[in-house]
């Protein structure tokens, strides 16, 4: 049996920061395709995906349904019910890949994690869940290094900028249109998306 | 004798992105502490610094001089006198560490290259100098890439936060203040920057 890898995620107006290049129903396709691109990746890694989603949607996965105002509650609570090793992964990482997850969990240390760009938290891999809480939001990287601390636990920074590199903002789309290899690159360029170079500045551009 | 790690540096008037917040004198030692930490890491990683500055400046440093406008072509003349390994790396990397040069220069590849944020090249490392030239600006990763195909060189695309994250706009700050260990972020605590948590998004403040 795969562990399992936790995947938050919002079907429905996810990515608002995204509004002025995409409408809402583009941003859930979007959403939905960055998230086939992490569970490929974490099922390439041996890990068996699980949604924790803020409503039902329909997909064939093992979902398990969160308030949308409470992430934090509802992972503590599964994070005790679990006796192997858990990992938590943001389902905005669509250049994640088997290798560098494998990073994560090749960890000797009693946990790994990997920072999100701003001070976010993109990835837990905990060897025993019961003894760590999650505190997303904000600098969620600081107070998870502190809860390891507190919690006597050993942590592996993993230093990867594919699982680094959540897309949040309209910059984003460039790394996503340099690096990516999924759906979501392919659904992006579908809409017309291409790069664009306006004074040695690397931006993207929308055709039609 | 340590291989060359070829820096290049700009010391007048640098880093025109932050000059909304940091006045010029202020971004010419920012830009002097981040090349110290960057010297500092390669140093760590068994490698000799050697700065291509756009003007001479009082340093204990090799230096070799390039025209602000022609960093390719500088560079270009110096490749091939090289016999050994050669690492080119970016004096704006502060987050470098020894532990990620060495995963650069450990590559069995030809060459390892790093992409930086939005389309750029941060780390180039070459075996055999004289089989490569560099085309810096613009979407230089994928210029980089062709490159190495056309002269079929082998590549390894090493997956780093540290070397990835060049400190360019104001929000890259927060990555200095959140992962940085070196003088450049005790120079931007110093002069009262520190993280500030505005509905969610982490930013910089400065105190004074």
């Amino acid at each position: 049996m795969c562990p399992p890898a936790l995947i938050p995620f919002k079907p429905v107006n996810p990515k608002t920061r995204l509004a002025a290049l995409l409408s809402q129903e583009e941003r859930e396709q979007f959403a939905r395709a960055m998230l086939e691109d992490v569970k490929a990746a974490v099922k390439d890694a041996m890990l068996s995906p699980v949604l924790a989603c803020s409503e039902l949607f329909d997909s064939e996965d093992v979902q398990v349904t969160i308030t949308d105002t409470d992430l934090n509650g509802t992972l503590n609570a599964i994070l005790p019910q679990n006796i192997g090793t858990v990992m938590i992964i943001m389902a905005d990482l669509p250049l994640a890949d088997a290798v560098s997850i494998r990073r994560v969990t090749s960890t000797e240390k009693d946990m790994a994690i990997v920072p999100g760009r701003g001070g976010g938290t993109n990835v837990i891999y905990l060897k025993e869940p019961g003894k760590f809480h999650v505190d997303y939001y904000g600098t969620s990287f600081l107070k998870h290094m502190k809860i390891a601390e507190e919690a006597g636990l050993s942590v592996d920074v993993i230093d990867s900028f594919r699982l680094h590199t959540d897309i949040d903002e309209p910059e984003d789309l460039v790394e996503l249109l340099i690096h990516g290899t999924g759906k979501s690159r392919t659904y992006l360029e579908g809409l017309g998306f291409a790069l664009s170079v306006d004074k040695g500045r690397v931006g993207v551009m929308r055709n039609r």
